[in-house]
Parts: C-alpha cells; sequence; structure tokens
C-alpha cells in the first residue's frame, strides 16, 4: 500500500479495518481517467487483493466529482495511431488498445474482494464503464449519471453497454446509451444502478463505510465466493451455475469460518474470521 | 394426494377448484427446511404435476412465517461427512449432497403448473431460495427477506445466486447477497422480487386465491406452454427461443382450448377448459 | 417513401428533420395486426434503413390506440391449415408461418436505426410483441398493456416470452405472461417496461418528438453503432461482448463525426454530422 | 425455375426425380463467385426450397472446376469504397457488403432441403466457403482445396472459420487455414471434409446421383427435420438440443410419411412420400 | 444387483473385479427397445452408479446383435395417444414421453462411472443414440451401424442428432443421418464413432474386458472426475471449463488416491484405490 | 530475447527469418514443467507477441523428449498447502494455484501469433495441455503421447479435457482420458491430434521450419487475424461468429498488405509484408 499512484490514491481510514479507499484522484480534472489511470487502477486492485490485511474496498472520488470519464487526451492519444498510414495496422493496433483500456476496468471483476462504488457528483462515460463493473453502488442524491458517449459520437466501448442491461435492464440500459442523458442519484436509485441513495456526501460516506465494514466483518471465504459465484454464473444456464457452486462449495463450505459462524452464533456473540 | 407428509402438507381448499395450497409445515421451526424436506417436497410437486385435477399450486407456509431456512440440523448433516479422512472423498460426496438439495428446489421448475408463493413472515436463506424458483411471488406488507447464507460463512448453493438476479437484477442480487441485510415487503415490491405486496396476511390470502384461480381457470396448454417457453428461453438467445416457441405452437397452438377460448369468446362466455 | 401501404402510414413531419414515423393505420380496428401488416411492416422497416434521409423512427398508432394484438382472422388464417389431412405437414408449414410473423417483428431489431414506441391506448398481444422488439418506450398514462396470449389459449409466439424478461425483469415477465393481467402507463414505468410515461397523449408526442430528434441529431453512426452492439452483447458473454465492441470500434470509432463532436464541443456549437 | 440466371444454372436430369442440380456456372472463369453470384445463389435456392418438386440439391460447377474463389473483381468492388473520406463510414458500409456476401453462402442452412456438394478440380477460398455450409460433400480424386485467404492476406471472411473446425476438427481447420495448402480428395475424405472420394469425375456424377436420388426418395419430412435438427443442436448443449427435438417432433413425427413408411415396410415395398 | 430384469441383464464376470457387464436381453428380437427397456435401464444404471463395487460398467447384447432400434410396438404405444382428439394435447403428452425416452439414454451420462459400449452385429437406430451416450466405443469387424431413423420417417430424437456431431465431426454425422446407410466396424473406427475394432467377437470381448479391467483399477476419484469435466466442459467455454476443472479439484484433487498413486509409483508398485 | 530463462531457451536461426524457436529447456529432466517454467513461459510469449521481427513461433524440446509433463516438484508446491488446517482457505488457495498453471498455457492463445508444436519423444500430461493449446502440431514417428493424469489418479485441470475434444472429437477424447494409454505419433496422425507426422526427428525439423516460415512470410495481419477469428468462433454460434469476422474485417481487411499481396500477384513475384 506504500506504492504511490499518480492518478489514484489509496486509504485506510481506522485502524484495524479491514476496509479500503481507493480514490480516483484528478480533482482538478474531475477525476478524468488519465493514461496513467489505466495502469495503476488494475495495479492497485490486483496487489489490494492479495493483501490479507483487506477484505473490502471503496471506490470514490476525491473533490467535487466521482470521475468525468475518460481524458480527452487519453482518447487523442489512442486514436492517434493516425500516422500510421496502413488502415489494417491502423485498426489492429487500435483494438488492442481498447482492449487494453477495457482490461483494467475488468480489473474490478478480477479481484476477489467487493468493491463498493461510493458516487458523489460527476459520474459519466468513462465513470458508468467502472461503476457497473463494481459490486455494489452508492450514491448521493446529488450525483449525476450520463452514458455520454454517444455525444462524443462514440460507441461506448469500457463495458457499460455489456453490463449496464443485466443492471438496470435492458430497456433502460438502450434507452440511456441512445439518448445520453444526464439523470440524477434518486433515478439512479428507481433504475436498480445504485443499491441505496444518500442526502449528502457526508451521509454518503457515513453509510458507505457502515456497509463496507459490515462487510468486511464477514467471514471473507463467504464474500468472495459470492462475488466469484455471481460473476461466473452470469454467464451460465441456471443448471450451470448450479452445478458450478455445488463445485465450489464440496472444497470451500466446510471452513474454520463456518465452525467460527456457528459457535458463534450460539454463543451469542460477534464472529471473528481469520484472514483470507 | 393422500399420501401424508412430514414436513409438508397439501391442502384443496375449495370443491371444484383447480388450485392446490402447498404449505411447509413445521411452523415451530419457522419452516426450518429438514432432511425430511427435500425428499417429501419434489416428491410432492411431481405428483401434482401429474394430477389432472391440479392447474395451479400455490406455496405458502404455516404458523407465522414462510420459512426461516436450511435447518441447522439438516446443514450438520450435509457437512458430517468429515468422518471421511479422505479429503477428495469428501468433497466428492458433498458434491453430489449439495447437488441433491438443489434439485428439491428446481423441483418447482420442472413442475409443468405454475407456482405461486404466497410469503409472509419470514423468507430468509433457503425460502430464498425456494422462492427465486417459483413463478410468481406475493407477500405481505410484514414479509421480511434476507439472503442469508453469507452470515453463516457459506457461499449460498440452493440457487439463489443463480436465479436473483434475472428477477431483481444483477446489481440488486450483488448487494443482497453480500450484505445479507434483510428487507421488507414493500422493497421486496420495489426491487422487483415479488409481483404485488398485501397489507395483511389476510389480504395476501385473498389476493393469492384470486389470481391462483384466475390461473386456473386458463387454459392449461397455453399455461403450462407459457412457463415452459418462458424457462427454456431464459437460457437461448433471442433467435434461439423464437424458434423454440414456434417450434412448440406448431404441435400444440391449434388446441381444443383454443378452439374453445375463440368460441366462448364470441358467445361472450367464460370457457371452460379440459384437464391436463 | 412515397410507397403506398394498407396497413402502415409513413410520415416525416418536419422538413429536414431526419426523425421519422411510422404509424399502425387501421385505427377502425385498433390497429390490429392483419396479414398485410407483416408483409409491410418489415418492407417499411428496411426501406427506412437504407434511406439516409433517416436517422431515426418513431412508431405508433393512429386512432385511439397503439394496437389491440394480432387481427383473429390473421389467426385464422395462420391456422387454416387444418384443411391438410396430414398431422406432421400442417406442423411444418405452420411452423414456418410462426416463423414468417416473427420475422416481422425481429425486423425493429434488423433496421439499424433506433425506433422509439410511442404508446398510447390499448397495446396487447401482438401488440406488446413488437413494442419489445422496439428500442426505447415512451406512453401516456391512460396506454394500457395485456400479454393476451394466455387468455387466448395460446402461448404468446412472437416474441414477448423472448424479449420481456430482460426489460422487465424474469419475475414481472412470468407473471404477466401467466395471468395475461392489464396493467397502465405508470405501473409500465415502474417494471421498466417504458422509459417514461406522460400525462396525455398530446404531452407524450412532445416528449416523444424531442427525444427522437435529439437522437436524430446525434452521430449516426454512434447511434447505430450503440444499437448493434447492445443488441448484439446481449447474447454473449461480458468478455465476448467487450472482444465484440472493441473489434468495432477499431474499424469505427475514428470518424468524422469524431472530429466533428470534438471541434464543435471545443467550439462551443451544436456539431452536424453527415447523412449515413 | 424457368427464371435465367447469368452466374448460375439449374437442371432438372431425370424426369420425375425430385433431384435438382444447380451449378456455378462461369467455367471460363472457373467459377469464380462473381457479385452476380451473391445475388443469385439465394434467390435460386429460396425457390428451389419452396418448389414441391424438389426434395434434393447438388450443387456442382460447370467446365473443369468446382470454383476458384471469389471473383477479384468482386473483392475489388468490395473494397472499393475507399473514395469514401470518412474511415467510421467506410468500415460500417465494408462491414454490410461482408455480412451480404455471408448471407448468400448461408441460405444453403437456410434451405430446408439438403444440399449435397459434388466437388471436382478446384475447390478453393470462397469455394470452400460454400462447401462448408453444404449438408453433404463428395469429390473425385483430382479435387483440390485451399483455404486461400491468407495468401492475399486476408482473414477468410465467409464462414469457412466458423464452419471448418466442426467438420475437419479444430486442429485441422487452423492447420489449413494458416498454411493455405492445396489438398486434395483423398486427404479430403482423410480429414473429413468430404464423405467419400471417387476415382474420377464420371464416377463422382454418378455416385452422387445415387446418394442424392436415395435422399428424395425418403420422407421429405424426415430429410427437412433431420437437417434442421442437427443445424440448430449444432449451437445448443446436449440437453437443450434434446428439448428441441422432441418439441419438434410433438408436432411432426406422426405424419403420413410415418404410415406409408411402416405400412411399405410390412408390405416389403418402397415407400412413397407425398409432396412437402 | 440381486434385482431381475426383463429387457436387461447385469453379471459381474470375475470374483474382486469392479467390472460390471449390462446386457441388452432380448436376443430373440435383436435386442429391440421395449417399453420395459426404458424403464429399466436408467433404473440399473443408477443402481451401478451408487453401488461402491462397481467402477466401471461394460454395456452389450446378448445374442448375435447389439441392438436393433426401438422396438415397433413401443414406437406404437408412443405414438397412440391419436386416440386423443385434441391436437393440442396429444403434442404436449407426446412431446413428455420422447423426453422420457431420452432420459433413458441420458442416464448413461448421468452415471459417475464409465460406460464401455461392446459393439456386434446390428447397432441400429436406438442402438447408435445409445451409444453415441456411452464414454468408450469399441466394435468388432461384422458390427453394422445405421442412423436408421429417416427410413422411418422419423427425425431421429434420442439423441444422435446432438451427441454424433461431436463424436465423427458434424459433416459425416450429417451425411450419416441424411442418408442412413449401414457402414462397418471398420468405418466406423476411421469415423471415430468407435475407439478400436476387433476382428471377432471373441477378440472384442478380451479387448474390452482388458480395457474395462484397466479403468476400474485406476483411482475411481480421478475416473469419475474426468468423466463429470468432460462432459461439463463439452457445452462450456474453454475458459468456463478451465474455471470448472480447477474449481472441482480444489477440493477434489488432494486425495488419498493421489498418495497411493504416487508412493505406489516410487515403491513400483500397482496402486489400489479405495472405493468410492 | 536477450533475457535469460532457466527453464526455456528462445532462438533465432536463421538472420532475418520471422521464425522463432522457444524450447523446453531441461532435457535432464524430459524437459518436466518446472515452477519456473509456469512464470518465464508466459512471459516469453508475451515478450515474442510484441517482438516485430517475430511473425511465427515454434515450440520444442531440447534433448530426447518433448514433455514429460509437470515435475513432481512442482506437484508436491501445489499441493503443499495441507499445512493450512482450514479446509475452505486450502480449497480457495489451491484454486488460484491451479488457475495460475492453467494460465501458463492459456499464454499460447493469447500470443496473436501462430506457436507450431513440433513433438519428439515423450508428450506426457502436461505436455499434452500445452500441445492441444498450439495453433499447429507436427511429430515424429517416435513422439508418443498419453493423457496420463488418470494414472496419478488426478482430473487433469491443465486444459487437455477442455481443447483436446475440438482436436481430435469428443469420443477419442474421453476413451483417450479414461485409460491415460500411450500413442504414438501415426495414431496421433489418424486421430488429427497432428496435422502430419515425420519419419525422424531430423524430418521433423526440416518439416516444420519449412511450414514456419511459409507462415512467417504470409501478411501477419492475415495470420494473426486468422488465429484470433478461429480461436473466438470456437465458442460463438456460427450466426455470432460470422457477424464477429465482418466486423473484425471491417477494419482490417483494407490493409497494405491486401495491395501487396494483389500487386505481388499480377507481378508474379513474392510478397514481402510489412512487420506487425
Amino acid at each position: 500500500m506504500e506504492e504511490s499512484y499518480k492518478s489514484i490514491k489509496i486509504e485506510g481510514k481506522t485502524p484495524n479495518s479491514r476496509v479500503i479507499y481507493l480514490y480516483l484522484n484528478r480533482p482538478s480534472q474531475r477525476n478524468a481517467l488519465s493514461r496513467e489511470f489505466f495502469t495503476e487502477f488494475p495495479k492497485a486492485l490486483s496487489s489490494l487483493d492479495q493483501n490479507p490485511n483487506v477484505n473490502a474496498i471503496v471506490l470514490s472520488g476525491t473533490g467535487d466529482h466521482f470521475c468525468s470519464g475518460i481524458d480527452l487526451k487519453t482518447l487523442s492519444s489512442v486514436t492517434d495511431h493516425t500516422t500510421s498510414t496502413d488502415r489494417g495496422r491502423f485498426s489492429e493496433k487500435f483494438r488492442r488498445d481498447i482492449r487494453f483500456l477495457q482490461d483494467a476496468v475488468t480489473a474490478i471483476e478480477r479481484c476477489r474482494k467487493p468493491v463498493i462504488a461510493s458516487i458523489h457528483g460527476a459520474c459519466i462515460g468513462g465513470g458508468v464503464d467502472i461503476v457497473t463493473a463494481c459490486d455494489i453502488r452508492f450514491c448521493s442524491k446529488d450525483a449525476f449519471f450520463s452514458v455520454k458517449e454517444v455525444d462524443l459520437a462514440i460507441t461506448a466501448d469500457l463495458g457499460t453497454l455489456q453490463r449496464l442491461p443485466a443492471i438496470v435492464g435492458y430497456g433502460n440500459a438502450m434507452e440511456l446509451a441512445l439518448t445520453g442523458r444526464r439523470f440524477w442519484g434518486l433515478e439512479a436509485k428507481e433504475l436498480g444502478l445504485v443499491s441505496r441513495v444518500f442526502g449528502t456526501s457526508y451521509e454518503l460516506d457515513q453509510g458507505v463505510r457502515l456497509v463496507a465494514e459490515g462487510i468486511a466483518e464477514k467471514s471473507p471465504l463467504a464474500v468472495t465466493g459470492t462475488k466469484a459465484v455471481l460473476l461466473r454464473s452470469r454467464e451460465l444456464t441456471v443448471e450451470q451455475g448450479l452445478d458450478y457452486v455445488a463445485t465450489w462449495n464440496s472444497g470451500m463450505l466446510l471452513s474454520d469460518d463456518l465452525k467460527e459462524a456457528m459457535s458463534s452464533n450460539i454463543q451469542k456473540r460477534k464472529p471473528v474470521f481469520a484472514k483470507l
């Protein structure tokens, strides 16, 4: 965690807490996603994934906004292969660049531990790509969202079109992606994009902290198992998903955590689980 | 129907009605799911499926609650293979045990006839597994739900992680499964987990009965066809699903029920359909 | 556009607008879907798809209703193969007939340009099949919907059972399809079936027009790309969908539209995009 | 059948036979695939599909070769959008062009009736795309094949990469597609690309005729059913495919053809089936 | 094993051997599949699956043939619903009947232990359905096969069309299913339908016994794991299949069998594995 | 390329050649796969993938054998978590370890450039996992293969069970995996596991070199495109695969390589393609 990043910031807040805070940290650019971000973000998530002291990750933005989307400079750098005179080679290189950017967002899913998006202010374009890859989303009332790419004459390509339909329904996803319209926290809740909406940023912080701490105190085996199984079952039939989770639990269900959960339950005390 | 069960109870309520009531029936244990349940429940559903006098099934709980989840004794019996000294054989046996339990829940989907969950009081853990496999869900305002497994240090493995996302959206499913938090009838309605919420248990009973009777009076061919096609299409592409239903209807659409529906419509009378 | 249709009507409303209006046009039969409709509708959509002056299509109904479903005469004509004495050949022919009808509805998805359903009055049976294939759905408060087929003793086979679950959730889709119950505009909004509900038909017209014009002024490359990628990703895993959109954009992102979007943005003026 | 085509030719050979012969018919260009071909071929197949006198189709080439692949002029016409100055619009149009060409090949699968490829001489590039979409492939010993596209610096895009692996195995398909190497009839048989190889063109003709006549005399319901079910099952799980064929046969198995097959069997005579 | 069956026969051959022999046992009808077979066969397989003394199953036929296909009486009984006057109800019932028959064949896959088909003489129609569901297939030179259904005017519906393509390639499967032609042992080997072909029935018996005993002496955990993982991976992407087997092995790899395999290897002795 | 590896070795052989040779390089252990291998191999492939001077990779083994499978020490290290007293945590960690090992093999597919396996001597267990992930396989007559895991009481988990069925057919894959039997070069060719078999190791070297050089001189855009599209289409339906390749080629077909291929063709000279 001592590693220093430019585009992001990592912080613990409470001693002994297993919750860690990861901030998009370019407040002067409304946390626009820079080239560096796409390298640093997956690196940070991978390191948090391997850190046994971390059970849950809160993803937030410093300053007034969560994220204003991809940095125009980043976009330009990506599209700057135009110097290549070969149409085919340009496309081949460009495709790999997009895959690279996508991969940084998918890092959220590769991380075994739950990532909770705490959203205030703008959550635009690339910001939506990021939060749809998170496991839980909370926001404040003043948060506003837009699948903005269509207004930049771009077909969104960092994950929103793939992940949003399962979250808000296919019809809502199409409408939001075709219109690019702005919507606020309360509607985000109604649509199912966020699970809870808070009156103020302060309340959002408190609410997120409470939930994150709650998850961090649960069995890390069960928490990471739940995330993994839900993610994988998303693309399996019900029958295949049932087989998968039965196979998963054949090795993992019978754990010290299960015993601790049961005995603490009987003893009417809070369970304490080992690190993962 | 004369068969006697220990963990469940089957009742007709109105003479000549094609609605049957199946109760989880261990009220003193808040209808916790016993070992017996996992044998009796699929057996009962299979027999109701073959009973031509039954067109619709209401699933409910006796006493104050719908279902408090899997019985701790059942859980213990499942995890009790620890006497086996072979890690591999334990897992192999354990996996089959989980598959067996899952199968009892999936019996709801194997039953051609619609199963309507009528939920009051607690619907916890295994209870959620069961209701997500039902075709329609109604509840009273005081019903409360929890994807509780995570608090027992368990990755839920009886179907909730596979079926809930399609019902309440992927984002909501993840939040509910990671937090295990309790939510009540009104929120269940908002999330789409139940189709309607009623003020009292009495109103719930009346409402469920009305809807169940309504379905039971419709063409059983069309009702079972609709359930079968929706279930299968859940795992097919739209194009594959369209092909499937066209193939289905090529043999089944032109039925006596269609004629009866049409002529009763012209004659402005209630249609009467033969048994299935 | 000069072509004349019997069951539908095509109209531009504003000079230079790239929005076109396609009406179901048998108001005296509450726009019931005739045999002709199933030939004319896909033909019209295909021609609008190829018309470079059209960027967005509004689908609506003349008279008091959007659509009362399939014409009983059409249904009879379909089921009229009973004259065939061969059970097998009847089914084979009947299956192809259903596929043909389905294909007319799927024409909405084959059309690259977004189709916005503007729904007032009745939207019943085949009307629901049609609107679930549309890209955006708006309605007035007095609009009412019903997945009516079950009451005709029919398993719905023109697309509702395949497309509705992704829009309103699997649970809601099952309940609506099994009960066939009527629901109104406000509930349609709550369910996610429509994106917005308007107080009156007049307001609906205004609202739809505004949104349609907004989309029609966006980059047609980005709009059709968004529709195409969302449709295809619906049946791919997230990983496959990400690969698909990266491949798509490798050839299409770097366009004149992107340059226009960027420079108009800098120049703080409205972008003007070439036809597609 | 009276329709006259430029790039293909359609012939019956024996009176009362239900076998029809479709020839690629530009022998002076070794049956290279012209622009016209891509319009005429699907049109011809669709018309043969609807012709009740046709039960089986033999696809062959006039002159010394089956098919030397896509005409360079066609290729140039496709790539000629370079006049378009917009990179994005070029790609968008180009993609639709490729889809159009693909569609002409897929017409073989859309045709309900079996298409038997009779291959002699060259079967190169586009020729391989075509034969892999056929239902049965026979060739003479002197037939030679090449997945040639890689030598034109092209990733094959008319179907070979999608269909060949299921026919010859994934490993063989990769080797053939990466090397573009030529292989002859006997190896084609060994690889499973053709079902039989004949010593001479004459023997090929005789052999194909015999098999085609044999199929044409079978129940057209069973023959088209077998083709349809195999095609659809190719993309379903075994369980989904079993469900599909059971549903198919629920309407179609019990036919006059079944009765005729059974009674002719008992009477030890050749069955005679009605047209489809 | 003491249970007595009419259509099949179960035999051990060598004391202490973990190989069991299951015979189709109606030699006078060339082992045609009777109604009873479809009940007894899955019952027997399920009981062998649970029998810890059985590690491998050989499936063979008594008398001169393996299996001549479905009994005409069985077929008649299935199609005998024609007494039902309702076309729709007939199809609904008929579909379930076919599903029931299919299920008896799929019982081979549900059995955890490998089933080795030992084929001599006729293997026709339903016989092919059965052997394609087996795990290993051996035959004698005089064995002959035919996907015969097409000659009975039937689209094969007990599994051949679903399983054969993965075994012999899609092209060969289509040719065999459309022509229904007879082919012998040597060609079956060439096509990949059988793994080995033996000169005589006696050699076949010896060869099968050797292989079956060999498998029966291996770790039953590894053998059943290999079967289960191959079966499941058949319908998963490579990535999903890799995840599945890793999850499987996380609980099952580290077993007493692994230790025994390793220590016996070091001690250069034959391993002895516990029962499963 | 200057990087030095312990378990592998990388060599160019001919100046200016775009073929590179990657050797498994622990000849004294018959190239058993060490822990180091699983780190070095993917690293090497990734660096070759990015090296513009490399167009094709030959994978071979130094010494007398290709690969004798996973090192027993590696296996022990993997299974050594037994020190962990928590059954659940052990499985969780173990699963990740297997995923890590799998990932090293899948690196062959992630590499855009074709990897040609040149196999002599033993190719056992992990060796089969590796070669089934390669794009082309050649071997000498004395090469011998075994899906050996079953004899170690292990369900093979590094890819063979996922990739072999598509290469040799599902039936052959099951037989080889259940018996673990040894088979030689000629049978490997018959099964489709290798594309060619050579009499001696020397001839193998010459043959592989010729093919590798041939591929390396082709358009790298077309070669990498062919690999990418075949890999992706393996898990898509034919229709989805056709869409994918059309989208791919919309950006990449029109390249300098296409022009060079065409003009060199007209000028009857060897084409020279730019690096990728």
